[in-house]
């Protein structure tokens, strides 16, 4: 998936591509409104307010739904990552790059259903892969029981969530050195002269879309539980006040990681408070 | 130019349009390419790099432009800018809103040459009117002479500065209050459904657009000393050695105010960092 990421997201973006090409391709997928509009309404609405389409694990997380709706500094930061879904155009995402888009064998990786795709920020699509990994991690308590304790699991998803963004970070950037000198428009080589200046400017952009990662995984965790659509992972503890506690760690931790998301500068920090908090 | 500047970009954003309209008028726009690229070269990458383009004061700010070329921290935050010129789709902007491109008379204000015109980040056009009139206030002692010293003419234009954003930001939130529940899509009115809230999101999306307006403003002042086109303000002061110290305060200024643009909160705190730097 980091490799799948990776080239995607670079070689659709103004690292690889003329700003001719880029403008192109966007008008193109401009089309695709109605599915960017779901997007917006499920993901960055619903949640936030009164709305037929949410649900949640009830009464359990009745007031914890209500807290979502009335929550004003989740409320402002939610804007900021709704705008950039709607504003930026940053490269051809994916848009719905859950797990379950993900179909996986022994020695092969593909990804399905790409009706969402449309130009827009890449934090959407590495964000979504993270969110429902974190999501995964917080359902395994609930499916715990005397022959299976699911700690070995859980560490795994943990592993998996830090290597999934280091492995997409070196491959992403070493994409990046690879083309520096080719036709990407972004950082002209004239201009991005010096090692000091291509490093300052690969750390500022990658701690960006990390930033931006943190951010719409949360959203779509969020989302997740008293939203519209929910996860397997959950859905399938069928305990329902059981399956309350552990989605209430996960909504919990979703508002923290949307709203201080800036705080975290390396995946190795979300994984220690992922573990801090369960522990 | 504050109603000019308040409507047209209000109007054609999030806060007052669908999202179904907006992608559609971007998709229409995104045709504008090689007026675009002109820009992003004369703008974002001509002053950074050795071009045949660029010309200065010569020999005088030899060192100056040399300065610029070399100016890591100065070339990170332009990379920046840049890619939201061409990434984000905030609003219709004209694209070359220097003053140059606006027609007084006693009773009217008319602006022209909308050739540039696509949808970019508001701050481009704002910052662009700024600017130019930071510019211009540079520019005076250069046309200074015992009969006129310029110093009332001088705090006309830091006056102008000052009513121009505060103008522009009471007209804006004026519109946005006014069409708050209309159909706008960026701050849904069931989401963002109490004051202090309301207030929240209205103070972040201004200090965010002052900051963008600061530094793009900026940048188009430092591409009117050391790049292609160059302003009537500095070009009719005849004398070499005093036109170049003219130009080195205001690119020394532009240098201070796109690096730290972050750091003002309010036009007024502009308004006496020129003042200080001009005692």
């Amino acid at each position: 998936m980091s490799e799948y990421m990776a080239r995607t997201l670079f070689f659709t973006s103004l690292l690889y591509r003329t700003t001719t090409e880029h403008k192109r391709a966007v008008a193109e997928f401009c089309g695709n409104v109605e599915l960017c509009r779901l997007t917006e309404q499920v993901v960055f609405s619903d949640p936030y307010k009164v709305s037929e389409y949410n649900h949640w694990t009830s009464p359990y997380l009745d007031r914890d739904a209500e807290a979502v709706r009335n929550d004003n500094i989740l409320k402002l930061e939610v804007a900021e990552l709704k705008s950039m879904f709607c504003e930026r155009a940053q490269a051809l995402i994916h848009g719905d790059l859950h797990t379950g888009s993900v179909m996986v064998t022994h020695d092969s990786t593909q990804v399905i259903d790409p009706e969402f795709a449309y130009y827009g920020p890449m934090g959407f699509d590495v964000g979504a892969f993270l969110g429902n990994l974190i999501l995964a991690f917080f359902a395994q308590d609930g499916h715990a029981d005397e022959g299976n304790d699911r700690k070995a699991y859980k560490e795994w998803i943990l592993r998996t969530l830090e290597d999934t963004w280091n492995l997409f970070h070196k491959k992403f950037t070493a994409l990046w050195d690879e083309h520096k000198d080719g036709s990407g428009e972004a950082y002209l080589p004239a201009i991005y002269n010096n090692s000091e200046l291509q490093l300052l400017v690969k750390q500022k952009f990658m701690k960006d879309l990390f930033h931006d990662s943190l951010g719409f995984g949360a959203a779509k965790m969020i989302r997740r539980i008293v939203g519209v659509a929910h996860v397997a992972d959950f859905e399938s503890i069928t305990d329902a006040s059981k399956r309350a506690v552990c989605e209430r760690r996960a909504l919990d931790f979703a508002k923290v990681l949307l709203k201080e998301r800036r705080k975290f500068q390396a995946i190795t920090e979300v994984v220690l408070a992922i573990q801090k908090l369960h522990a």
